[in-house]
């Protein structure tokens, strides 16, 4: 009743009488509820407290109608809908608060100062923002729940009104960003050119590659109106561009001197999938860099497949954190009309499955002949030759499979070279005996640390709003992910020590607030990073099985593992395992195994032929349920993406 | 006859007798042409050599068809398809060349080392390459062939299968990237963060705004189909973003804390032009950036609108070396939905014609009310606050500008901050009496001072392809316009002086080879940057004309001028005054004003009413014919792109 009193602004507290509730709200007593205010709404003169719980709370509670002898179920958005609509504004109270263990700062002076009214909206709005609660989902109850509800909450995504699109906001973007400039110089310093093709491709040339189309024609998107007309001839979006730049190879490459010839973009492709999106990780349009670059001997093409595979490996374990296992798809996983395929495989521990990276193709002459791109022989005029191709892809994915391999329960955790925020530093132990002076200066010194930080090139925010509580300040940069978190109040203030919380593994540091705080700091984000680095690669390591007999394969499998496995190199066996995987996980299916609603049914899939093999194939035979061949090579199964 | 027996590489060359033509080639005399090799295949003992000048030639030439009283038209590419079919190669000799000036090095130790069989086979390779001939269209005879000429030769552009859209080559791309690194800082700077929306926009988020779709709706491109599936609902491909983003920014603003809300995006956007494109000018498809910008009040709001206006005018002033005039557009010039549209516009010398160079818009409260994007009134909670918005774009344009306002009939001529190589170094001076010691001395020299000037940042070639004589390669990077060309030969090597030809005016300069020669290169850069910025300076203020009097008006834009004139601000002067000098222009049609074919029935629009307004226009009456009206403002006018 306290509380309410003080909420509300008012003296000598009472519930109404019944005359009162009559003639303004027109219930009896036990039947008041927000929606008696329908008969308010000329009246205007009840002010309105909401328990902040009810936000916090997924499922709808219970109200009377005005009369207690009925019920119905209402959501917090349909109550707060109902409230617009009568032009009711609301205050939020944390009732629940006064309870609970204090945050460090309880009542701040500026929020004493504020007008009843405007701190009323403050608090309303607080409670409409994004990221106003913490995660509700968590990865062992239901992961894609999880992780839709922390890419959104984090504001990396919105989710978008066309189906299988997603708005990559501010926060997600950053990631991209960093990638691009740390790829681009590396192809840059390798030599690799950027350009630009068209987003249209004519049907004529899409067509012209058999095998290839075959594996993209299901998924083309095609324009066929511009305004009311209709065009002649429908126009293809890229789903991938060799058809696209071809053609022009074709016709640019004439001589040994033209090559090597090795173009890179960064765009936009459209895949228009059928099946379930994720975003980030399947969507029907994504950001990528694709490069495609022909060279005169397979020798020298390979080389640089490899070299492109370098790249991306240094990105997912440099810039992400990631660790990745390099290697060769198998041919049922290889790119459409490739000769061969490599790839970054990496690891999503939380459920057991592995995710492609990364793909950098060498096509052989495989498109080369297809689209007359060859040179004279500088030995024989009378005789052409045709040059190797390859072709390499790095998607906006990576940042998916960043959030699913380091998220937790608390949401986001940004590896520090790819955060657009490193540091956020809040102002703590504001107190009701602290002075507005010694307020000013601990404002002053934040700010002041944020700069100081900043030129350091370390990313730094200082957050002071002092409408939102430093508790709320704390749960809004966890959920996003903010690698360090400095709270800095009068104490640290007085003994030049920054507290300093570690978002990966929530330990607490201390650091001296000296001379050499950047390069401390500095050097806490590599520790970071190293740390994140490691602890990932811990998790794909222990999860990683060495099965050589079948009867261990799907119990393994289920236990949220991928597996070395060794194989004959048969298509078959490849077929079979998955198809006898699947079927032994269905039979076996209970609620221990099930990581979501996907996954039991799910079988595996040869995620890699790693470059790296473990000794002792030789003498094993396949692992394949009743293959009795030898073994060729040890090969990464696993669930995947 | 003597050049045909070195080329052939036989002595005693002779006219062919009755019968080995017979028995070759099976034609008579009077008869001889390529086409009679259709009887030589078999043999295939003839040696082809082609005069250099049939490839500069566009137009056909008449062959006989294996008898002398027929005739038939064949081009170049023609004969050489033909040739390639029968498996023949050939030699293209310059037969023309003995007669002109000798270009510095005639005949080099390497050109006479290798044998006449590869040798033949470059020069026939060399003849087939993108720049193998200066340009030949002028801009005064034929402004938009040279302009097309221009940008493929140079390798900018490549001219794309799907109507309206092109290939953006490294050489323009650079350009590109260039200007996304700058104004990417500049942004950055001022607090926009770069995120990314998706291309597909729905039928009923791209209706909502009247104006602006009506500005649109024509151009919009519409996916239909996927795969060989129908779309359920079509979508539409984004001609510009707002109404892309705006529905979400009514969700993610709620209260003044949310504001400011700074995006900016690159990306591609598609609009799908009936008219005529022109490569970077006009295209269906074109690259980007647009910012999307929200304000609590109107005056922040502006302060943006001008500042990105100030940053548009950089990147064109300080990167391209372009001048630019700023100004606001009239109503009827206005952006689709905007309260006010500001713009940069830019001069093109050689057509008098202006060219929007970017244009940033004040968008009012207009697509507030239709996205619902509003605050709650945080002096009164029951109040909403309608913010404002901006939005603001620059794209690919900018590059076919540059390329319009500094390109000579030699080619390109391109600003130094924005090209690719900005320096070009060629060997020159071997002679026959050069020792193989001295060669490679001179070409390791070469290489030395590339490494030494890349070091340093300044963007250095060493073009040392010695397959190709040093005066092919002055055409070629002088065609691609490569600031700065070094002439390095045993002259220089010995007096420490760098021997440089300035692409922009003409000019050779000397530049002592010592420990500032860095240093001497970027100052030197500097003031190619200045003196082309200050050349096309001077070409915009010798072509704008001050016009009071209708009676001057139409005369003075047909001497390829615009025209600052007083205007009353009444949208049917601004209709009267493109009608009328369109009609004057037609009346007065001669060889003598037609800079290309569009032109002349072409009137003029306002550019810009320039924020700079000279003195005076009080007492002025409106320029258009019949209008008494008094003068409200200067006007700038002219025909445009």
């Amino acid at each position: 009743m306290k509380r309410i009193q003080k909420e509300a602004g008012t003296k000598d507290l009472r519930f109404a009488p019944e005359d009162v509730l009559a003639e303004n709200l027109k219930v009896i007593q036990g039947a008041v509820t927000p929606f008696a205010l329908v008969n308010n709404v000329e009246k205007h003169n009840v002010i309105v407290l909401l328990d902040k719980n009810l936000t916090d709370c997924g499922c709808p509670f219970v109200l009377h109608p005005c009369r207690n002898d009925k019920s119905c179920l209402v959501t917090f958005p349909q109550l707060e809908q109902f409230l617009n609509k009568l032009g009711y504004t609301y205050k939020l109270v944390d009732f629940g608060a006064e309870a609970a263990p204090a945050e460090p700062a309880k009542k701040q002076p500026a929020e004493k100062k504020a007008p009843a009214e405007k701190k009323s909206q403050a608090a309303a709005v607080e409670e409409k923002g994004e990221t106003k609660l913490g995660i509700q989902n968590t990865i062992e109850s239901n992961f894609s729940s999880w992780y839709t509800e922390v890419i959104t909450k984090a504001e990396m995504i919105e989710y978008y009104d066309v189906s299988g699109c997603y708005i990559i906001r501010p926060w997600g973007y950053y990631v991209w960003k960093t990638i691009q400039q740390h790829f681009g110089r590396y192809i840059e310093r390798m030599g690799v050119e950027d350009c630009y093709f068209p987003l249209f491709v004519s049907k004529n040339c899409l067509e012209r590659e058999k095998d290839h189309i075959e594996g993209f024609a299901p998924e083309v998107a095609w324009v066929t109106k511009a305004g009311d007309s209709d065009l002649e001839q429908p126009v293809g979006i890229r789903p991938t561009s060799e058809t696209v730049m071809y053609p022009y190879y074709g016709k640019w490459i004439r001589s040994h001197r033209d090559l090597p010839l090795r173009l890179n973009q960064w765009n936009n492709v459209i895949r228009w999938e059928f099946s379930h999106p994720t975003p980030f990780i399947r969507t029907r349009e994504f950001l990528w860099q694709e490069g495609h670059c022909v060279w005169p001997t397979e020798q020298q093409c390979t080389e640089e497949v490899l070299e492109i595979l370098d790249g991306y490996a240094e990105v997912y374990e440099k810039l992400l954190a990631v660790p990745v296992v390099k290697g060769r798809k198998t041919e049922k996983e290889k790119f459409a009309g490739a000769y061969f395929t490599t790839t970054v495989e990496t690891f999503i521990g939380s459920v057991g499955r592995g995710c492609q990276g990364g793909t950098s193709h060498n096509l052989g002459q495989n498109f080369a002949k297809m689209f007359d791109i060859n040179i004279q022989d500088p030995e024989n005029n009378d005789k052409t030759i045709i040059p190797f191709q390859n072709s390499w892809g790095l998607s906006t994915r990576t940042i998916g499979v960043m959030v699913m391999v380091h998220g937790d329960n608390k949401g986001l955790v940004m590896p520090p070279r790819v955060s657009q925020v490193q540091v956020v530093i809040i102002p703590v132990g504001i107190t009701k005996s602290t002075t507005e002076e010694e307020r000013q200066t601990l404002l002053q010194e934040a700010q002041r640390l944020e700069k100081e930080l900043n030129k350091a090139d370390i990313r730094t925010k200082a957050d002071l709003r002092d409408n939102y509580s430093p508790g709320w300040r704390f749960n809004h940069w966890e959920v996003k992910g903010t690698p360090l978190r400095i709270e800095l109040g009068p104490k640290e203030l007085q003994e030049k020590q920054l507290a300093i919380a570690v978002r990966y593994n929530g330990e607490r540091r201390t650091v001296a607030w000296d001379g050499n705080v950047t390069k401390s700091l500095a050097t806490l984000l590599e520790e970071v990073h190293d740390g994140m680095f490691e602890k990932a690669r811990q998790t794909r390591l222990t999860h990683t099985k060495r099965v050589t007999d079948w009867g261990d394969f799907t119990a393994t499998l289920n236990q949220k593992c991928i597996l070395l496995s060794p194989w004959c190199g048969e298509m078959s066996c490849e077929d079979n395992i998955k198809t006898f995987s699947a079927e032994e996980s269905k039979a076996a299916q209970s609620e221990e195994v099930r990581e979501d609603a996907r996954a039991p049914s799910m079988g595996a899939k040869s995620l890699c032929i790693p470059f790296e093999q473990p000794e002792g194939v030789e003498g094993l035979t396949c692992v394949c349920k009743g293959c009795t061949n030898p073994a060729k090579q040890w090969v990464l199964w696993g669930r995947s993406y």
